[in-house]
């Protein structure tokens, strides 16, 4: 299931790692390069390349991540305040790791969608 | 379930709307106001208005925001290009309508994340 070439499936073999959160399904880093105060990467802890891979048996990992988008906010204190979700797909994205994850960004009044 | 005072809970009931998509728990629009060649909303029939009402029995639903994503892009033409999925949550967020939805652009370069 996991890939010893990516990182996200390295990320939580690693005792040294800084996982903030971290469950059966997905795990919670902060982002190496913030463009937030806030700025969460959720990652589910199946290697899963693109949504293309996403079928009936991911279906409760996908909606954990909103789950985990919810208590992760709660806890850096952005519920009331407001946060963005984001996922990237392929190129015109800019998705850097090919391991699906969703970005959480809060903290201050973030850009127009583009 | 629906709210009457809700654009995003009307517009199923509308036989005028322009509904590019609907299954027994999402549907598809355009974006009225698109930031990208390609914009959609993707939208649960069910009237969440945040995150916080995400509980188990709402995973399905989240889950298969992630499948029709996939399946629109394709539509679309830009499951090659790529797409970014965003959802808002709240006024630092920008979220124009308190029903929770799922934007999908796609079709150009996209900016940075922010």
């Amino acid at each position: 299931m996991a890939s010893t070439d990516c990182i996200f499936c390295r990320i939580p073999q690693d005792p040294n790692a800084d996982i903030i959160y971290r469950d059966d399904r997905v795990y919670v880093i902060r982002d190496i390069a913030p463009r937030a105060p806030v700025h969460l990467l959720i990652i589910p802890l199946q290697h899963l390349t693109g949504f293309a891979y996403i079928a009936a048996g991911q279906i409760p990992i996908m909606g954990q991540l909103f789950v985990v988008a919810e208590e992760m906010a709660r806890r850096e204190g952005v519920t009331v305040s407001g946060y963005r979700v984001i996922m990237n797909q392929g190129p015109d994205s800019g998705q850097a790791v090919p391991h699906l994850h969703m970005h959480l960004l809060g903290g201050h009044k973030l850009a127009d969608l583009g």
